[in-house]
């Protein structure tokens, strides 16, 4: 490790049937999007990826080819982030189950954490939202899937370069991914950060085919959604990808909603957090 | 981490009905049993537990209860090797499964490898083996488990104390823990050090209840195999846990068996490898 570093690590799980389908999701596409899981936690604490280990369950019936393919999408993503298969363990087992770890470094006490959004700081999210989510309802629903906005969520981009761009200029106060909905994963931060946080309904940045009902509670999206003091100035883009203004930190008060949307009537709601929560 | 260490990794995956069954296994034992894979890991390297990881996939209907078992014997163990439960992920699942990874240290370049064994080293063994397949055998033949041995297949005690030792007097030249069965672990030796090894079945320590078919291929005992070289002095006990030399390192030669084992009437026989192998 280099001198002065600190470590991070991050385990993401990933299970046939609650993560993914096989016949939604090509074996490619599942390493990817396994993978892509790990490095955008180490992205949103502005770190830098620098080895990634597999523990791999398997059906005994599983084709070769199936594991050839989901290998091929873990490991172009781990070649294009730097982060090697460094090592993990295989077993046996009922559905395709993959635990990925990937380990980061960070320059010491510099990493981004989801406790440190102040009142009065400014809410920024990359990209657009609630893309993943609409490709997912087009698949319950049977419909055909909509070519624009869906690669992203079959080949999520950890936002890697963004986060350390944060990170090195000090701009970020606060960092998540938004990999269980922007809902939740606001909450999140106004939790550790023990503030609330009023969202502008007209700023959030929809994506293509989506509603703002999925950009809200829709997850899997692995944008960064983060915080920065009023004075920041950010850039319309970071890295090329959209930075976009949603909303406000405000003190944390009791008896409301920590976090509420003003819609474009300028009615104040209350957000419950209602992205993907397990055991539901 | 400490300024001139490496870092040791090692993930471990646990599946019901492939590595524990909850009708054999109490929830505290399979705890136990989890972390103590990979804590045995480290020990094999002559590692430093730093801290734990745990991915747990748990069936919605499983009583709360069980995962308070499985907590209390996994941070029972934790806290005895001061390898702290750092983080990690939940998820729902089909049946219950826990990847734990252990991270750890070991002075720069001081790690003991797989690949350091040289012809004409000793073969050792600490404690006894086959004790742990004993119990399995007395599972599946629905017969009673003889108390004394049973309690190391249930808690098995990772040998990280005596594998800190061998490093720290730089005595051992390679080293694996038999995790898989003595003759499973002992071809990874060779095969990683490209040599061959001959056990004397007079040498071998047998677990009271076990036979020397388990005690070669049993697996699951968690004790460290090493090799030492022949001017080496060793103790007879390290940290209060027995060493035996169980045969001796040769090289490796085409055209017969990397492994073959003396018997009591001196005659040298082919040992096959074959301890826990998935997929079979």
């Amino acid at each position: 490790m280099p001198a002065g570093s600190q470590l991070l690590v991050t385990t993401d799980l990933c299970i046939e049937g609650v993560h993914f389908r096989r016949e939604w999701h090509s074996a490619d596409c599942v390493g990817h999007r396994c993978l892509a899981r790990g490095l955008s936690d180490i992205a949103a604490m502005g770190g830098e990826p620098v080895a990634c280990f597999l523990s791999l369950g398997l059906p005994a019936q599983l084709p070769k080819k199936w594991i050839d393919g989901f290998l091929r999408g873990m490991l172009r993503l781990a070649g294009q982030f730097r982060a090697p298969l460094a090592g993990g363990d295989t077993s046996s087992a009922g559905k395709i189950m993959a635990d990925i770890v990937v380990l980061g470094t960070v320059p010491a006490s510099q990493a981004v954490l989801r406790s440190g959004a102040r009142p009065g700081d400014s809410v920024y999210v990359t990209g657009d939202l609630g893309g993943s989510a609409a490709v997912l309802k087009s698949f319950y629903g049977k419909k055909a899937i909509a070519a624009g906005s869906a690669h992203r969520h079959f080949y999520p981009v950890p936002r890697v370069e963004v986060g350390r761009w944060l990170r090195r200029k000090k701009l970020a106060s606060a960092m998540i991914d938004v990999s269980d909905g922007l809902s939740v994963d606001l909450a999140h931060i106004c939790q550790e950060s023990r503030v609330a946080a009023v969202m502008e309904e007209s700023a959030i940045p929809i994506a293509q085919g989506a509603t703002l009902d999925s950009a809200l509670h829709g997850g899997e999206d692995y944008e960064l959604l983060f915080t920065a003091p009023p004075k920041a100035s950010l850039p319309p883009k970071i890295a090329d990808v959209a930075v976009t203004k949603i909303g406000e930190i405000k003190p944390q008060s009791s008896g409301r909603y920590a976090i509420q949307i003003r819609d474009q009537a300028g009615r104040l709601k209350p957000v419950k957090p209602k992205g993907w929560q397990h055991f539901r």
